[in-house]
């Protein structure tokens, strides 16, 4: 394998604590930089797309869930080739030739006059209203402790760097998927790519991430139509308000035994 | 004061512990929804350049230190006047007529063929090995440990809510400006605002983050020309690599009477 997937790097630091002043071997997260860059094999030519940063594992994965979270691909058959440069800074991605790429790339010009930066959450909302989850999927409170210290007992590149998050994918009976990233968006679009690539069905499973719940972490999830998200650090006001439209059940601080249900708790026995 | 200042809200959650499971009065950390539109007064009029998503307070201070960061403005003369809607969802800010704010619109769109969200890191660094921070700050680890403190103690919406970040400038007597947010690049801009707003000079002091430390943090700190950052969680790879490089003395994990040095330590004293 390349050196590029090394998730760590090794490193000599100074520590300094109550004991004094002394060099030391240690660990840092590595973080990596990765350009998207689509082509439709008609209009669109390895069209850098997006560069972000991320952990260097997974990255095809990473591409396929941030596409996905992005509306640019409903499903794999919208994907026709995937490629990684050598040294794993590029992916190349092929869309099917009916992915309306051409068109996605000038409308999302279009709506987002911050050039890309924009998303108007209300819009959203509104949109949401109309499609409220009515999954039956129902989870002990036991089960969520149990995924919740499972969760935490994976975390090994938070173990050993304090530099990362973690995202799940879980039924009752335990995690089917778990990913580690530098950024918490990336941990849960890796599980989505996962998820496309496997053909693994999402809308009756839960989500657990280490970090907080934001507006567009909670958005990221309704649109997968995923009923119940799980996270073991705060949610904010709005990722609650849209939650609550939504249908879907949001629980935040779950670990040490507790958890916090702020909307839907009827999901929670 | 208009409703949108509050920075938390009142609700209402089901608690889940080994006691049982109970209705709770709880406090959520707001999440608002802040648009800043540019005018030049001559070409571009009340141009929506981005939407971001942030605490409710010092709305305006957060404009100019985001506009500072992203290179819109360079100093306070860049800006004419700011003035944020009645429902805190909009600020507008009139830049002064040489500003080139047309030119750099355009210039931004050109660069960054992802539609705004590329950045090249590389290119960053290339032009800081021209201009490598040679400051005289020196500090104690004694200070760092006393700020570090001190820094902890000030997070008051942290601790009623657990959903906040936090940022300071600080010289060695103490923290002179302290700023919370749900975003830890909102924190830093905040404070980069204040400073530029009460004509602060940023180039002799040190930052102090609750964030971890990633390229795009030690990106803006180091074209602030700030000489240390410290923080109480972990930094990266590539942010250890450009502090390295930029002449920045980066430290991590500052807390519990400790810390690692990861760059420059002959800062710390």
């Amino acid at each position: 394998m390349p050196n590029f997937t090394e998730k760590t790097e090794n490193i000599i630091i100074v520590r300094i604590d109550r004991d004094g002043r002394r060099k030391e071997d240690d660990l840092i997260i590595k973080e990596h930089a990765l350009t998207i860059a689509l082509s439709d094999g008609k209009f669109v030519k390895d069209r850098p797309y997006v560069t972000m940063f991320c952990s260097p594992s997974d990255l095809d994965i990473l591409g396929l869930g941030f596409l996905l979270s992005d509306d640019l691909i409903d499903s794999i058959d919208d994907v026709e080739s995937l490629s990684i440069s050598e040294d794993g800074g590029e992916l190349k991605v092929l869309l099917a030739s009916d992915a309306h790429l051409a068109e996605n790339l000038l409308t999302k010009r279009d709506i987002t006059s911050g050039c890309g930066r924009s998303l108007n959450p209300y819009d959203f909302l509104n949109n949401l209203k109309i499609n409220e989850l009515s999954s039956n999927l129902r989870i002990s409170a036991n089960s969520i402790v149990q995924l919740s210290s499972e969760f935490q007992s994976m975390s090994n590149l938070y173990k050993s760097t304090g530099g990362t998050h973690a995202a799940a994918l879980c039924d009752a009976d335990g995690i089917l998927i778990f990913k580690e990233d530098i950024g918490r968006h990336n941990a849960v679009d890796k599980v989505f790519g996962e998820c496309l690539i496997k053909g693994i069905e999402i809308k009756d499973k839960l989500i657990l991430t280490s970090g907080r719940i934001s507006s567009e972490i909670l958005i990221k999830v309704a649109k997968r139509g995923i009923p119940i998200i799980v996270s073991r650090s705060a949610p904010t006001s709005m990722a609650l308000r849209f939650a609550d439209q939504a249908g879907i059940t949001l629980v935040g601080f779950a670990r040490g035994g507790r958890m916090n249900v702020y909307s839907h708790d009827y999901r929670i026995e």
